[in-house]
């Protein structure tokens, strides 16, 4: 069907080339009807959307949009393992939000990698969700995101 | 049976009202024999028992009973998808506590959290535990709960 | 076989003794065909191998050996429960890195847990990994790791 890929075009977006795995860990690991996907970070054709804390260097708004950059390079993650259309559940998402310390808009920012999961899965994209401010991020990215999605 | 409301009676205890689920996410997720809540907040009747930092304007003694609350809202979570005396085992729970970068007592906050659910649940209520400090939580809360609980 | 034990006695290295349950979590719990370990400190014979920030009082080469010892650590916290040999495959680790405001550098720092995980596990050791950088941990700890494993 390549409802996933549909349903993302329709909003102008696509599923990035897969994440290039590392020696020592793996974009994505299938385990039984799971699959648990590395953090994420906003990188789009290897380049980070934004550096810095949110709050601070980098605004809510454009955080939403890294949040969303992440969920879609964690969807590519996914089939780098599985077909899209065989995903059941997104499962859990928890967002990390590099967040100056009187920033507290995490789940604003949270809602950019929620909405896309909404975007691209429908109904099955409805997750449990953790939001919570930390204090920096690999390669001074604003936001990382990891997703636990069931599969058939 | 109603064991877990009733253990939380003896203690003047009660679960809360199930989480309003937001549009974009859901309070908890099953999958399974599992159950995987959102992170909680130590929200009570609507409000926090408290903001800011633990270590700085929010004493331990205060956030242990924050991490409690958080637990308690956790459960509510999970019952508001399965009857608690189905619940097997409390798998997981992480502790996220909004720390001042001086404050190493996140195991004594986080006890609030386990204490909680050995009382909720008696010796399936027995986890694995990662508790961290973390710069800031969602609305300047001083703690955040999220659970993973296997359910029959 | 003990080819776990193999492995790591070629590079000098032991599973240390099981870490020492507390009353209200617990080093690991099994649940189904998975296990799921606390958050490990880096312990070795009861002493943190440093403490601080990375960045700042603790250097990314030092972080990197803490970040070692807590996945050797969280290996400890497997075999409590499991024969190592047993292990179908490493699922997934979190690395929390307490971190100076200004060190991004925490996938280097996870290193260290992801390579000893390959070096003990082999292929079955590649995981999905999130590295964070959090305000501060438990004892002042420089790394906290937690570990998803599968099991038969």
């Amino acid at each position: 069907m390549g409802s996933v890929d549909d349903r993302l075009a329709d909003v102008g977006l696509s599923v990035p080339a897969p994440p290039v795995p590392v020696a020592v860990y793996v974009p994505a690991v299938r385990t039984g009807s799971y699959v648990y996907t590395s953090g994420q970070l906003p990188l789009s054709s290897g380049e980070l959307l934004a550096t810095g804390k949110v709050g601070d260097a980098v605004t809510a708004e454009v955080a939403y949009d890294c949040a969303r950059q992440c969920a879609l390079n964690a969807i590519a993650a996914v089939q780098s393992l599985v077909d899209l259309d065989d995903v059941v559940r997104v499962v859990k998402a928890t967002v990390f939000v590099a967040s100056a310390p009187d920033f507290t808009g995490q789940p604003g920012v949270a809602n950019g990698a929620s909405e896309l999961l909404g975007t691209a899965f429908g109904d099955i994209g409805q997750h449990a969700r953790s939001a919570v401010g930390v204090a920096v991020l690999p390669l001074d990215a604003p936001v990382e995101v990891e997703l636990v999605v069931e599969v058939r």
